[in-house]
């Protein structure tokens, strides 16, 4: 009797047992962006270091590692930091009218002074020499790359019970003069560090009714835009509840939609 | 006698393992940008359904979930993108002279028709209306969402045996009319995913000599752009070696720069 073809391939590659499958599912579902609760607690060196390593072990474009990582501790850097997040967030509170200005102004959108560790990641746009492989046709594949490596960086935290938020509401052009960080060397991202009591159930924005999580299924094309589940009958890979199927948690958690 | 901080979050927090942690760093560690030796096997709806479901449980600004995935598994779609990938490539050789040119030839840079299955990743810019909480700064943030649910998937593909390659040397403006994608929505990824009989110890391109993996001590700055670990004596996060440390992997395996 013939093999399955994937239990071979399996065996080979020394698979992932169920129990790690499930540890790598589990950090992608309970990964959040934290901005509060940070304990004062400094993150020991050789852990950032391994937060840094899963970070620097992204793919990217020609094997180009166009990031770069700046560790900030000091109280008076993020002070600093603090006063451009309140510059920026003054103009973005003016987007907004009513009860959804209100709702806003009630949002914690940054730990930036109670995280013990601020970390700045930038991308090279010119590491690699002028032609790196496979940039010819979309340039930004440099950023893309980058932010890979910080989605590695968010999960390895997780695991370690560090929780990370991403601080958009900056200028990064104001950020790059208070860092000293060159002209030609773009900011990507502007993350918050620390152990937390506690993560999360829900993303902050959702538990806040900002906005509610979209079904994976109006999110799922086939072969063409806009060719939906629905006409691909039983092959449909999302069933109408968004549910994920088949991962099959020994504890029995489900994660829905 | 005080507990210690990290200990009381930890349990609070349902802590990761030591066995889940080191489940993490592994799929971090030995994820591979996959361009060859996929199994023709299809990979089964519900599996598709999981990796689905890890990427749209990326963070997204302002809980945007900007992302939309075209599956793609027919033949003639797969010939028609490989054939784009053959004229963006014609283009990108002319870059290069000599013994570059030569090894470039020699590198496979893509699996399209090879891989069972294909997936478009798009990213909707006008998806959460015109003020998205956490974009009026940096625009962008959304791609860089989407790019965090690539990641997302391609870690979650890993522990499922399953090989995903990026390819880049793509017109993506003639891949959204292939696949009938809006002019207003914007691709960021074309991947191919396929079981494969094993996963490469090192990245293609490092093994092919390419390019190096470069010490993480260089991509590592204290405060500001440019002070350097030296500068930080004991409290330096990255020692000489660039090396990871710390992480214990109970089979001793060690994953150096």
């Amino acid at each position: 009797m013939k093999k399955d073809p994937i239990q071979i391939a399996r065996a080979k590659n020394r698979a992932f047992s169920q129990s790690e499958r499930e540890a790598v599912y589990r950090a992608i579902f309970e990964r959040r962006d934290v901005r509060r609760n940070f304990l004062p607690h400094p993150i020991p060196s050789h852990v950032v270091r391994r937060l840094l390593m899963a970070a620097h072990h992204a793919g990217s474009v020609g094997f180009m590692q166009p990031w770069d990582f700046i560790v900030i501790q000091q109280r008076a850097t993020k002070r600093d930091v603090k006063q451009l997040f309140i510059d920026a967030n003054e103009r973005a509170i003016q987007q907004y009218r009513g009860t959804k200005a209100a709702l806003y102004r009630e949002l914690k959108l940054e730990g930036i002074e109670e995280a013990p560790l601020n970390l700045c990641v930038t991308c090279t746009r010119q590491r690699g020499g002028p032609h790196v492989l496979g940039r010819a046709t979309i340039r930004d594949t440099d950023i893309y790359s980058t932010c890979c490596a910080i989605q590695n960086l968010w999960l390895a935290a997780r695991v370690e019970g560090i929780g990370v938020g991403w601080v958009s509401i900056l200028d990064y052009d104001a950020l790059k003069r208070l860092l000293g960080i060159p002209r030609s060397i773009k900011v990507v991202a502007y993350l918050c560090l620390g152990y937390v009591e506690a993560f999360a159930s829900q993303p902050d924005l959702e538990q806040a009714g900002w906005r509610q999580r979209l079904a994976l299924e109006q999110l799922v094309h086939y072969e063409r835009w806009g060719n939906r589940a629905e006409s691909m009958g039983k092959h449909d890979i999302v069933d109408g509840s968004g549910r994920v199927e088949g991962i099959g948690f020994s504890d029995g958690r489900q994660y829905r939609k």
